[in-house]
């Protein structure tokens, strides 16, 4: 597999897919046995003009458990684009210091064009309303970890904000490429899936029912935010009937899995992390190894 | 010793201070050699809800000195954090990524929580109005390097706001641990030492006398606030009688010691810095070896 | 050569200036082999009190592919300074930490204040109006690189804002240590350059010629900046006036070089950039060995 850039959750093959989930798995092991020096000597320059602890930590994190090093700049308003340079001139400048570009946008297509203009690898940490495919990937791992996939039935429910969460629509072509997941779709109507991510087949539901809860293999939840609702009472009865407390999570199948992109506000109650099914920190910290599969492929190592 | 976290000066035996003063004089000799390899491939995450470049700083030095690398989040308005994460999801996330994490919050009893919820040690880098631990080690530290501490009689006076300095607070309990230190309170009553750090034999004063400045070993002086007090020419007043000048630190004796937590801002002149007795920029120096110390004793190295 | 901080392009003799290029020269080489260790164990302490992605991030590669580590202060309104505290106390706390301190302040002077007060060597990214030390250097570096320097006429025009741009006036002085560059001076006459930078023989524009495009061996172009102009209606017929296309470009030599300190913004079109003569970028990048070299001289490697 030959890797340039990771620029969207599309550009993969299911060969793609299972040489990085294979190489995230050794990543794993090396990261149990304290770390590796295969990058040693190259620099990851962080570019996050939008609030991310959890992608950039695990970027840099990455990078450092690799052997190598770090430059970052994280504050938009104290950077060189508050002087009114374009991407492009600030990319072509990093990819001057930098062996490759973790970034983070307001807005959408920006990696896209900064691929185009890099001399080094670019990893799309998320580009505005557009694409996250590291977190496709990492949601991937997570599953993976858990779960059978490809050879036998999965039912993979995706609850909350369908419309609007860009990690939702990204998991799902992702999963696409494995026979025998059954997606279903869990949501108010004004925030459900939108049509150009459903494929026939499909399950379409308004409500987070018992029998939801009690069939699925994975759920992954994702925060409703207010302000997608016209009518805030409409949006305050909504939430409410979508959160994930002891007593619901209860019904799941002990070794169905309940996952979350993070951060999450109220809509998995605190109560609810020591669960078996809870795997939310876990699919988190799976960040790491499958970024480190990500930066060692694009620097060729 | 096994040290889980460092939370608070109250958490230490009088044979736990021994052993962390001893490793960080053995720390000190290692930075003399150009640094150790101890902490290769170990990760520090430095998080940091309030400003505070000295304590950062010097956290991030000590990890790097130990051969180990850092990640860190210092601006509260630019994380996940304001997308409402709680701090238990913030630090399950971290403690996934570092080996061990130093935090500053706003709040105090906030590491407290971190370390109920962190993977990995947590070391409090400063809690709000609650404890500033490392802080109270490397004063520990700068007095035992330049006093005979536990065999002697030595005059330990606190002069400033004794009232809201939680540095003062935090160095006088661990200070009880020691034989033959005889602590004064010099402020004014509004900023005095509050009773529950008192004990009977402490000296109280309310004015800066030549006296105290002729017997005390070791003087730690603190910055007034002016929002402390409600008659603002009161403040004045009471501000310049506790200014540290040429012509009083004269008066101490040339092996006394002058301590600041820093910053200062004009309540120690700049023209007594190249005075004997002042040992304040050596004391935020002391800050590296002393937390070398702790994050090897915290990582079991 | 003994180089103890940087701070001024006046600093340095012909000698110092033969040497820091040769020895910049041997640090590309040492990146295009993946870098060095000569600086492993070392600090460096980045202080960048004004937005400057490219300055700090190229200082704080430089430090890292010579094999060290880096603390970095990057936010004003969120560090010790915001407490009160004076600069000169800063710098002896951070050059307790660090082995050498990258500083970039509002003011002019400020570097020179640090150099007096930090027990390490200082290196002066930008004081406010005053100087840019290591931009000239790097600029220096790219002429020489394409051109050759000392022994033949070449032919050197500033463009843009003459008056205000420090990289501008820093790079003269520095050029007037080589025999046979002719300096030509192109800027309306408001923002002409000042009379102290000049010296009999210079020539002076006051519109961008045919003449100097098809003449000039290097064309150094600035930024020029509304708010120095009283008449806005006159600035934009001024700045139409002065911006490089393909079409001008094309009327420069090929193997003319267009220098720019970046950021730009529209004064040179990005259609510009793929053209031969277009070396802005590579003269960002050259800053990564300039600043090597410059390192490594300050701390005796």
């Amino acid at each position: 597999m030959e890797l340039k850039h990771v620029l969207s959750a599309d550009q993969f093959t299911r060969k793609d897919l299972d040489h990085i989930m294979s190489r995230s798995a050794d990543m794993e092991d090396i990261l149990n046995k304290g770390g590796s020096k295969l990058c040693n000597g190259s620099i990851l320059g962080a570019l996050f003009y939008e609030p991310s602890t959890r992608t950039r930590l695990s970027f840099e994190t990455a990078m450092l458990r690799l052997g190598g090093n770090v430059v970052s700049e994280t504050d938009v308003t104290f950077s060189s684009q508050t002087k009114g340079e374009v991407l492009e001139d600030t990319i072509r400048m990093v990819g001057g210091y930098a062996d490759v570009i973790a970034i983070r946008t307001k807005t959408k297509g920006q990696a896209g064009i900064a691929a185009e203009y890099s001399p080094v690898p670019i990893l799309n940490g998320g580009d505005g309303a557009g694409e996250h495919p590291t977190q496709s990937l990492l949601d991937l791992y997570t599953i993976i970890k858990h779960h059978k996939i490809g050879s036998e039935p999965l039912q993979v429910s995706f609850v909350g904000d369908l419309k609007y969460g860009r990690t939702v629509h990204s998991l799902s072509k992702v999963l696409r490429h494995y026979e025998g997941i059954e997606l279903s779709f869990v949501a108010p109507e004004v925030i459900q899936m939108p049509e150009e991510y459903r494929k026939s087949g499909d399950k379409i539901s308004y409500e987070l029912t018992d029998e939801i809860l009690q069939t699925a293999d994975v759920i992954y939840d994702t925060r409703m935010q207010q302000e997608r609702f016209e009518d805030q009472k409409m949006f305050r009865k909504v939430r409410d009937a979508f959160i994930f407390t002891p007593e619901n999570v209860g019904l799941m199948k002990p070794a169905a899995t309940l996952m979350h992109p993070l951060p999450r506000v109220n809509e998995i109650k605190q109560s609810v992390d020591t669960l078996s099914q809870a795997k939310y920190f876990e699919q988190a910290q799976n960040g790491v190894p499958v970024r480190m599969a990500l930066i060692a492929e694009v620097l060729g190592k």
